[in-house]
């Protein structure tokens, strides 16, 4: 698996009906990028999932409002500063951004999606925004599509940029996905956990895809955790992008399929950067339960074993401690038989129904740990349940990343 | 507050009618005693509260089996082995450990109580455990009391030894109330979370010392976590002495009443004490949530970020990152009002109903953080529900001593 891949953004085909403008007006950072500007030539059609977040930020409540008419002119995206618990004046901070948008591009607030993402509790530096918007768009020239910039314009802590690229052939044309996502701590299941911004020329409409993208996220962004903290920011939008050159033809359910099965690969990929770019993270680690009760159950154990402290670390120690993985299923609310618990890691059974195995052998697991990529398998043999998540050891690193430096 | 207490055990006035002996079996060390015994002269009225934990040991089996009786003959605790999840052997080990102390004090198998901790997945050395039985119950003397070194030989990771020490005057007589804890990793709270023993020589049955244990748990060891990880051996057990010369007053309830505030005091103590020595640990953090709708949201909110490793990683940085507070209160199930959030760490408000407090000065929460004991306080302004919860703050030891050694 490869952890760096920006070489995939000189590899997308642009999409016709939309522009990508990006600036740095000094929210954070100096040199960095920190807004980034999507507009659409025509409306286009949008779904977005939001955090779940008790706290959520200003933003994802304007989010919220507008949801239900499904239709893009803009994405503002800015990095360095997410505008959560920011009171009454990051409500309406938001609003002057939306209403900035809006007049500068002839078109209603309810079309304009407004994203953040940074430190928590400081006002954005507002003035210099909405002036700063009409001298960025201005710049705007038809089919400005430099995606590696957008990636990095909505980065924070990221080590990497994050990107995804997909062609279908549907009707016997080539359509697009493309995929871009930030995120590497504050990373917890609870909805969407991190951006994520897709786009398509597939015309696709915005009911449809709000169901699709419902349930390519429970497959891929819900599935992920870096230290079970839930952000007060996340969302995934997808937008279909009304390309007035291409022909509007009526998608069968067999297209939707075709379309859904590309967005879920194209997810789960953002998804699994995300983790690899995990807080000082090392290895990657998937989790799978299987034969449980229910799905229901066989998530919630893997959750716990992918936000347990100690298998983290131990994986990070390349520590053959499985003893840890056994406690993290007894830390779990599902019943279980442990006397029914078989645990392999890699190829190596250990626990074969709650005994260990005989052929187990420490010094070849120990071997494999050593290794980028863990794989964790639990059979519970209850029932046909079965649940993944993705994860990323504990190191020192993210101490020092959390306790050293303000994020 | 003192962190390191050994003076304590200097303190303590022998118990009558028990005898404490303890050994070093090499079961991981060569040279700290792994093995602890106490017996008492006469059957002494005990309860006890275990792990919650679904992958629980096979000694948490056999005590959910024998503590309807009530009866405690012999005290057996192990280091260095938790005997946790070893299969069928594991629970033919606990039994054979029972029996021989059953034959050696010539009493039921239910009256002999089995605590084992240290690594999961490891079958106890059973033969020199069984035959060093005898040589250690040999040694035993009158009133052999070294409540330091039983302390001592219960720990594993800890850094210090946890003991405490009440005196009680009821009736115009003086009664004591001795506890010890161990513990440092795998704490999270799911009724008990570690080991604790406590004993005193006031006679007070065991359907008493049932109810009691189990509501001083709830206000102690049941407000602690170092790490979210739950143990698979986990139980706090209070014995009630059974000396014959001391007279069998029946006991008012009031009488009840204060001998209940003593043991909360001390189960709370001997609670604060394994959080300080939490791995790693530099501070000791304390969670208040007031005016939650119920004490169960204020428990779960306080959990949330006493469980959040952002929070923890800014506290041990001595950062006055306090929106990292706001995502966690975010991030748990309870519904809240975020406009209606106050938060103030120490004596410094930073949050009044939901916005920024105008006073609020950084640089002197910033000098509060370099302190010892950190306090956070949340009123959500929603009803009469109180949760406390202590922690200790997430450093890089933590990390050292979890992924680089095998406990």
């Amino acid at each position: 698996m490869k952890k760096k891949t920006t070489q995939i953004f000189s590899k997308i085909k642009p999409i016709n009906g939309l522009n990508i403008n990006t600036a740095n007006i000094g929210i954070k950072s100096k040199t960095k990028d920190d807004i980034a500007l999507i507009t659409f030539d025509e409306l286009a059609n949008t779904a977005t999932v939001l955090t779940k977040s008790k706290t959520c930020a200003p933003n994802i409540s304007w989010l919220k409002k507008i949801r239900k008419h499904g239709k893009a002119k803009v994405l503002f995206v800015n990095s360095g500063n997410a505008n959560a618990y920011t009171g009454k004046t990051g409500h309406e901070n938001v609003l002057r951004i939306v209403k900035e948008l809006a007049t500068l591009n002839k078109c209603k607030r309810e079309n304009i999606l407004v994203s953040s993402t940074g430190v928590i509790g400081e006002q954005l530096p507002i003035e210099k925004i909405t002036n700063s918007l009409p001298i960025i768009l201005k710049k705007k020239q038809k089919n400005n599509q430099n995606w590696k910039r957008f990636a990095k314009a909505i980065t924070t802590t990221d080590t990497f940029l994050k990107g995804c690229y997909k062609k279908i052939i549907l009707k016997k044309r080539e359509y697009h996905i493309i995929g871009v996502s930030k995120g590497s701590g504050m990373i917890a299941p609870n909805m969407a956990t991190m951006l994520a911004f897709i786009f398509t020329d597939l015309k696709v409409s915005a009911f449809q895809l709000r169901k699709i993208l419902n349930a390519a996220v429970q497959k891929s962004f819900n599935n992920i955790t870096v230290d079970g903290d839930t952000s007060t920011n996340d969302m995934v939008s997808i937008f279909s992008v009304n390309n007035k050159n291409l022909p509007s033809v009526p998608l069968t359910s067999k297209d939707i399929k075709k379309f859904q099965k590309e967005l879920e690969t194209i997810s789960i990929e953002l998804a699994k950067k995300i983790v690899m770019d995990g807080e000082g993270a090392k290895k990657f680690i998937e989790i799978q339960v299987n034969s449980a009760k229910n799905d229901k159950q066989a998530k919630n154990i893997a959750m716990k074993i992918a936000n347990s402290l100690l298998v983290k670390t131990a994986i990070a120690g390349e520590d053959a401690n499985w003893g840890r993985i056994i406690m993290a299923i007894g830390n779990s609310s599902a019943s279980i038989n442990q006397k029914k618990i078989s645990v392999s890691v890699g190829k190596h059974s250990i626990i074969k129904k709650g005994e260990i195995n005989k052929n187990y052998n420490e010094e070849k697991l120990s071997k494999y740990l050593k290794g980028y990529q863990i794989i964790i398998k639990i059979e519970l043999y209850m029932g046909n349940g079965s649940g993944t998540m993705w994860t990323c050891d504990l190191t020192k690193r993210y101490i020092e990343i959390n306790a050293d430096y303000r994020s």
